[in-house]
């Protein structure tokens, strides 16, 4: 179980988590939680840090940060002692959490798990930190902002636990956005896969790298809220989004869609080189450099054509990389031998997902169909096995994510039906 | 170098400390510095800790309450890189600093030193979160409040230090409470025996414990204000109070008065049980239980004769434990048999130290004198080798101190001297 850093703030809320894991133990589970610092408690730390030293070391931002994740645990242990159960904190040092070395950013390279496995079987919920490890010199090290959902999966692995119930402020993955579309549902079981997928063009349930790692590991992950009532949901209810490998979806879910979720991405800018010349090499000229600058470039077309033997490039970058990108390629003008650079903020990416997909065609040519009947110019467009993103005006993201969620069936039903 | 929390309240102080902590490595020295936990962030791990769980597990209230000093040796390493300086912080558990497993109030059994030497020796400050430890099984253990100290001095014992500076909220040890005297002088050198004394009895510039194993491990520690101006004070001099063996007082120190300094302790309540029988063993029976319920028994008389074959037993307790004393007592009656229990909470404990009077006869006739010239009553006495002690109301304390810091010759001489 993983508990984000809105259920922990507080000993108010921490008691309503130990609660909800107190359950889970008296249904006659082997627990094991994950916890997040307090809400703020990072930023706080973060900024204590900045002060300190603008160009921190990380390996002490690390020490520093690392702490808030250390009294949640102690707290959420000490809170479960108080209803009788049998509990204790394991610091990412003490298990240990192996990382790497890469400090603020490390990746978990191994779980000990025998002494944790001992200490569950013998009726302690074993409660431990996410966010930190510990270096092959032992250093504290922590997994980046977000890091628990990663922290809770890997522990889920190295235990080989039946399930990875990570608890967060929303109660499930839905076929949309809820404040954009009313009728969007939840999802009862996602791939991992079309989670990736979703995750990564805005969908923010998850760290697309806790994903990645259940994926790899094969940890069945459930998205569920810890603000649903503290009464009587009996503990093995599923009411969450389970989140699977593609083969546990078969015959479970018969009236599943072909189409999972619809999601929408403000977070990209569009880019137009005018006038490349088309000649071999000019686009290597164009995203080299990008790459080098760890410019992460979503969609790429190129308008072939318009002029002879030259070309408009398009290309999408995150928003916050627009003005790095535009001053590298200024810097590179004379290589790539474009005209101007005209770059757009004001896009949004809305993608259309799911497994289903690879065995229907014509779900790409649904999606151009139903955006032009209601006047949505489409300015670019990328797919992947799974995927199908459009780039489009800005202002027009919640009437298409509308009119798609519409066009796949995937409204809820009316409450008369 | 120890920082207390009152210096390390807070990005701006912290860097005022690295500022102090350079100089000193300007100055040629190899360095290291405990700190503690910002001022008021104990505190505020201690009541999640109560809100909890009122009946806290210590093993995970160490957890929660060590994190305080990890953030701020965090923070100084961060502080002083920005500095130029090296510097890496050295958790309780890296060092490690091991202790005994008596959870919240451990004792330190020994420190390895050979990591954080080589450290110090490649020109890296080391800093070192007090307060923390780690149990022979690996736990996180807290020393008890004000442990910090005592990490200090564990520390510059288990390096070798040729000293140990104290950074405090005053700039020394004085002869008495300069709020009360405005003559009091700061000392140079104290001996850990007079310090000890003073401490004891209400002079709350260290823990009493950091002193005892100051003694015992012959760190000369240096008591000093972390307030004094940021501008030029040269970094070898001495501005605070120097606390060291005796041996290192001859010839240093000419102009020595045979007293070193008067405290005065309001924290004592005075116990009277009236008309306990003259028998042997009616006080075992009081003081028996009392010891067993660790209650603390300072001064005792016994006012024999009265009434015959009948006594009254007078004694202090801390004011703390008033309550409970009186609840024992109580039970005990009929086994003691004494006739009422009068207690007094508006005492004071005023006490002149000095190794001084080893070698001078009638300090504690000198002290009596003064207190009777003035009216004072004696309620009871208590001497040691180095201290005399005596109990009066509460309300003559300052009257008191200011009579004998006259009488023993420690007032400052006056400006125009």
């Amino acid at each position: 179980m993983k508990f984000g850093g809105t259920s922990m703030a507080g000993t108010e809320r921490i008691r309503r988590v130990a609660n909800i894991v107190r359950r889970q133990q008296a249904a006659g589970h082997e627990v094991a939680v994950v916890v997040s610092a307090m809400a703020g408690e990072t930023d706080r730390l973060v900024n204590f840090c900045r002060e300190a030293n603008a160009l921190y070391d990380p390996a002490e931002y690390d020490v520093v940060v690392a702490s808030g994740e250390q009294v949640t645990a102690g707290l959420l242990a000490l809170t479960l002692q108080a209803m009788g159960c049998k509990a204790r904190s394991w610091l990412g040092w003490q298990l240990p959490v192996r990382t790497d070395d890469a400090h603020a950013k490390a990746r978990i390279e191994q779980i000990d798990s025998a002494a944790v496995l001992a200490s569950m079987a013998a009726g302690e919920v074993a409660v431990i930190p996410g966010f930190q490890g510990l270096t092959p010199d032992r250093r504290l090290t922590t997994l980046g902002r977000g890091g628990s959902d990663t922290s809770a999966v890997a522990v889920a692995a190295a235990i080989h636990a039946d399930r990875c119930d990570i608890y967060t402020d929303v109660d499930g993955v839905y076929t949309t956005d809820p404040r954009i579309v009313a009728k969007a549902r939840k999802l009862h079981k996602i791939t991992y896969e079309e989670m990736l997928e979703l995750a990564s063009v805005g969908s923010k349930v998850l760290q697309t790298r806790s994903v990645s790692l259940a994926m790899k590991e094969r940890v069945r992950v459930q998205v569920l809220s810890s603000f649903i009532d503290d009464g009587a949901p009996p503990a093995d209810a599923l009411p969450g989004t389970l989140i699977v490998a593609e083969d546990e979806l078969e015959g479970a879910d018969m009236e599943r869609q072909m189409i999972t979720g619809i999601a929408a991405d403000k977070n990209e800018a569009k880019v137009i080189l005018t006038r490349v010349p088309d000649r071999p090499g000019a686009v290597a000229h164009i995203f080299g450099p990008l790459a080098a600058a760890n410019i992460n470039v979503d969609m790429i077309i190129q308008n072939v054509g318009r002029e002879r033997g030259e070309t408009d490039v398009t290309f999408t970058v995150p928003h916050a990389d627009l003005a790095r990108t535009q001053a590298l390629l200024e810097g590179q003008k004379e290589a790539i031998g474009f005209n101007r650079i005209i770059s757009d903020g004001k896009v949004a990416k809305i993608s259309v997902v799911g497994v289903g997909m690879r065995s229907h065609a014509g779900v790409a040519a649904a999606m151009f169909k139903a955006l032009a009947d209601r006047g949505i110019n489409i300015q670019a467009i990328s797919t992947s096995e799974i995927k199908v993103s459009v780039l489009i005006d800005e202002d027009e993201t919640e009437l298409a994510v509308r009119v798609l969620h519409t066009a796949y069936g995937l409204d809820a039903h009316d409450e008369a039906a």
